[in-house]
């Protein structure tokens, strides 16, 4: 199964409590290819300027992305250059230079447009609607946002979610578009107009999945240290995308299992900045962290045996026990 | 098994987003004790003012609640009067007046001397002290604090830690008492202390475990609608030893699951204002809530068999599948 991604490809300057790092590889569809290129056959559609640098294209080859859909357009590529302070959860804006990003208007090559699983990273819903009338309907669709769009052109985004079968969204975003705090509400107001699943992201505290009469919550990975938070929401993407186009399944067992391991590439991303950490993880590595957090997460769900006053078994010595 | 709990017994006037209630049953030790009387015996230490109503008197009694540590002294029980916002997590205080219990000297009461399980819910960590000196060493024994004794006592917080098997805490009030941000490490600063268990509470997230060599999250059970978010931590608190008194256990394994059991009883505090769904509820909905909380959040921990580009599986066609 192959996923098309569509988003942007860019430079970034981040400073983090931990560092910083100057114009790193970074931009949505970057971030969701290689998370997702872990687990599946990825396309990316995108621009880059001429200054773009190879070492970053041959990256994206050896992973076995396809880059027939990235232009490299006259100019130079799209920088954003950002910091996090102490709340590692909300990013600050220094300078945004969209330079050719901002005259991208998506093409997709006649090859791509029969991909089961595409995805449309955060970019204007414009260009996403654009996006969804070059493909043939695919197996499963997924869009994110950010808040500027629900901001600036509420009713397009609305309109992009009715072509497609997922939403992957920050939770104080999906707030944003419902207008409501509650969030089973703000993930209802988006399943009417016609998604079968809302995945909400939480950041540090990992996600949430909402379908019709479907709910499931995972925990995150405990990250000891997060480096630089960018790029964690689309790795999440590229890891449930990834995971749902490698098994060929869309049904809610299969929902599950995308989330944890969408959760999972999202932990690699943070560990560094950029994507140093996340283009090194392997199948074996996913595979190690999946067992990790599974013991993290497992508890016992036999029925509770337990008549009040008199307790099952006797209690343990002070000093016996096992923790 | 015996729980003996120390806490604050309070007529609290609380409004949030959903409405208001005046002068009803609150403080952190109705909260946990009512929570943990569905799974096990408690034994109350407290002190309410002669204006305390009877019926809570004779609502705590149904539960089967030891009151013969709950003094009645001369004056006005506790009050506090406080509001919520549109962010549930915060809780504005207007006033508090500490009447009665400004001067409240925890006795234990003999008969008490020797209980199982102790919980030193949030008062001046000097009377927690105190109160650990009056009792024989527990099976296991947890402490609860907040902002304002780090603010101010900090050094005498820590000193009941090192007194205490677990300590129950607000993520927030966790980072505060280690001045770092990273969970695990302002953990790892409480075991040093002698703790063997850090529970980190983080409201409609869930809630985390920290031991040695141990690490256990999960989320929160999805409440429809939060219409009072006070007590919820503790009752949470009082689910959690609630379930490890009723096993008998304080293992790890017993651990997760009294940290999911803790989740389950904090999820009905919130459901209304004061203690109204937490006195109504069954070990039979506690059953039920609990085998929905575990459709909510289990996967497949099957191992990931996947060969890039060569799925295990053909995909579904579009519209058969199950979500």
């Amino acid at each position: 199964m192959s996923i098309l991604v569509v988003g942007s490809v860019a430079l970034d300057s981040v400073s983090t409590p931990c560092g910083r790092a100057d114009e790193v590889a970074g931009g949505s569809a970057v971030y969701f290819s290689i998370a997702a290129s872990i687990l599946s056959d990825v396309r990316l559609v995108g621009v880059v300027g001429a200054d773009f640098p190879t070492e970053y294209i041959n990256l994206l080859r050896q992973r076995s992305i396809d880059l027939r859909g990235l232009e490299v357009a006259e100019g130079e590529t799209f920088r954003w250059q950002g910091y996090y302070g102490e709340d590692l959860n909300v990013a600050q804006t220094i300078e945004t230079k969209l330079n050719v990003f901002g005259e991208f208007r998506p093409e997709i090559p006649a090859e791509f447009s029969k991909s089961e699983y595409v995805f449309l990273a955060n970019i204007d819903p414009a260009l996403q609607s654009r996006v969804m009338e070059q493909v043939e309907r695919p197996v499963f669709s997924a869009m994110d946002t950010m808040n500027f769009w629900l901001d600036q052109r509420r009713d397009e985004v609305a309109r992009v979610m009715r072509l497609v079968d997922g939403v992957i969204i920050n939770e104080e975003e999906l707030r944003q578009f419902a207008g409501v705090r509650t969030l089973s509400s703000a993930a209802s107001s988006v399943l009417e107009l016609g998604p079968k699943v809302v995945v909400v992201k939480k950041g540090e505290y990992g996600c949430a999945l909402y379908g019709e009469d479907f709910y499931f919550a995972t925990p995150a990975f405990p990250t000891e240290e997060v480096a630089d938070p960018t790029g964690a929401g689309d790795s999440f993407a590229g890891g449930f995308i990834g995971y749902l186009s490698a098994v060929g399944a869309i049904d809610n067992e299969s929902m599950t299992r995308a989330a944890v391991f969408g959760g999972l590439l999202a932990s690699f991303t943070v560990e560094s900045f950029s994507i140093e950490e996340l283009a090194r993880v392997s199948i074996g590595d996913l595979q190690e962290r999946f067992d990790e957090f599974v013991r993290y997460t497992s508890f016992d769900s036999s029925a509770l045996e337990i008549t009040v006053g008199k307790p099952l078994s006797s209690v343990e010595a002070p000093g016996t026990a096992a923790i």
